[in-house]
């Protein structure tokens, strides 16, 4: 069988282009004993894979030179010499950005989507969902009453973040560029939305509408956004650090906000996680993601974009705001 | 009874300098039922007085022009109307830069100083010794066998913070400016003593003497021993952010550290604190402090300008690197 994958072409300087990738294809081997052999049907693009493209030691090595690009995958299992899989079995796996591989079995997980749609398993019901929830209650220790800012609302992690901070009973205020993303936020019933293309002081939009203050900020922005949290910052406010979108493709470190002194006098506890560490707490999220789904309490979006050519594309959506929810490739038919 | 005071004559535009304060003499009015009268022996000058001098909302109210500056002092009482003093008691108060003065004895505390000098009360056994071990114990969650780094090491604060720390069996690194602070950081047992002053690199300088990374970070400093305590970080590692004495002169906000993002990637929690909000602890904290200076292990220096009208030069030394552990003022013979 044949596939083609994305490769790492050359290591990106500022924002990833063409010359960053490369699309090859190989002839994907039949299964030695214990591998299996999957055709992807969907693949994740995700915010954290920048970082993987810089050569720097890091909580997870960076990606090779001329090999493919790595992340999150479901697909259906063709060949299997495991005794674990059989063909038709619906399998995630983390090994990317192609439409076939050969892998041991070890390296894939049998999906049971409990009847959502599989591609949720990349999105709301996979990794991102359980950034969200660890995040929120792990790290913010969110609470009841609680006025919880997110920034990047609409996009994977911060979109089902609102949704549960809504389901917990709080006051959500969320903020995304542009109107269709303010409309999905309205869907998913955030309660103030803030377009920040529009704000030129974040600081004062977050005020007006929450003029007491915020006691959560989940970041998946940085910079600006970080600063006008810190200015927002209820005493003891908590803040849980996810991403710094808004800084990934950066030439040179940005500083730091310039009103980190709050962290002192407001007495704020502001915490750093990767959801790698968490992956014990997949169950517990999982029972009460199902719970909230079914309850009509989380909802999610997908923006999608067809056949493996267009991953790189559709990375690039995520820096320039072109997804609205989870950005996902399908691949094949 | 007559009595010299320090009051606040302008709020200072960067360093505070002469123009700053004024001398004052006043009448003190012999107590009134309930009131009592006290001549102060020590009083403290401490860093977060300068943000006191500043205008504006924050967790103490601002010092108010032309009005005597407030701070810890010990004193004695002379006359009492209050059935809960006697002349001759020695007490503390939070009334701060003046020879004596009158007031109800709600705002006085008798002072029990266990067989400490009593001066120690605005030290290491009070508000900089209970700030402390708020920061290692509470905050940052200090454990055996952790690598700990405190700026400002040879201050009020950072010295008890080492000592704690050595107490509780960690590694300890401290940075403080000049050879005569170097010299009291290895009377006090610390470890690796890092010379700011001398160090164009602070980073370097931390992965010289602690190639695995420091666990936990106190710090009174801010500004590049910030970003610096950031880059030596190791994963999970635990921030006290206490104080950031080289920024409070700043006539404008200062940046952040460029490399914020490292609380993300190593997973850090960063937290501010403030000690008014764990006065509780001030039990705690003493029995633990009586049995460390009773094993010897838990030793303070003192540096002592003479006279009400010496406090303001003693105040400034503080910004400026004047002083060897907690700075006093003696008042009186």
């Amino acid at each position: 069988m044949r596939s083609r994958e994305i490769r790492l072409k050359t290591r990106p300087d500022g924002a990833p282009g063409p010359e960053t990738f490369e699309l090859a294809e190989v002839e994907v081997p039949s299964p030695a004993p214990g591998e299996v052999l999957v055709r992807n049907r969907w693949m994740s693009v995700d915010p954290y894979m920048r970082s993987r493209m810089i050569d720097r030691p890091s909580y997870v090595p960076p990606f090779q030179i001329g090999r493919p690009l790595e992340g999150g995958a479901v697909g259906e299992v063709v060949a299997s010499a495991s005794q674990d899989f059989t063909p038709g079995d619906t399998v995630m796996s983390m090994l990317g950005w192609r439409e076939a591989f050969t892998a041991p079995a070890k390296h894939l997980t049998k999906l049971d989507t409990r009847g959502l749609p599989e591609q949720a398993f990349l999105g709301a019901a996979g990794m991102p969902g359980l950034t969200a929830w660890v995040g929120l209650l792990k790290i913010a220790e969110v609470e009841q009453g609680d006025t919880v800012f997110v920034s990047g609302a609409a996009g994977a992690v911060g979109s089902v973040a609102c949704q549960i901070a809504k389901a917990k009973g709080c006051t959500v205020i969320g903020s995304a560029g542009g109107a269709a993303k303010l409309e999905f936020l309205r869907e998913i019933g955030v309660d103030h939305g803030i377009n920040y293309r529009e704000e030129p002081d974040l600081a004062a939009a977050l005020a007006r509408v929450a003029p007491k203050g915020i006691d959560v900020y989940f970041d998946n922005v940085g910079g600006d956004h970080l600063e006008a949290a810190l200015s927002a910052a209820r005493p003891f406010a908590r803040f849980a650090l996810c991403g710094a979108i808004s800084q990934y493709n950066d030439l040179e470190a940005a500083p730091g906000p310039k009103n980190l002194f709050f962290v002192i006098g407001k007495r704020l506890k502001v915490q750093g996680f990767i959801v790698s560490d968490h992956h014990a707490e997949a169950p517990n999220f999982l029972r009460e993601l199902s719970g909230w789904v079914g309850d009509g309490k989380l909802k999610w979006r997908e923006t999608v974009d067809h056949g493996i050519e267009a991953a790189p594309g559709a990375f690039s959506k995520l820096f320039t705001g072109g997804n609205i929810g989870k950005m996902l490739v399908k691949l094949g038919d």
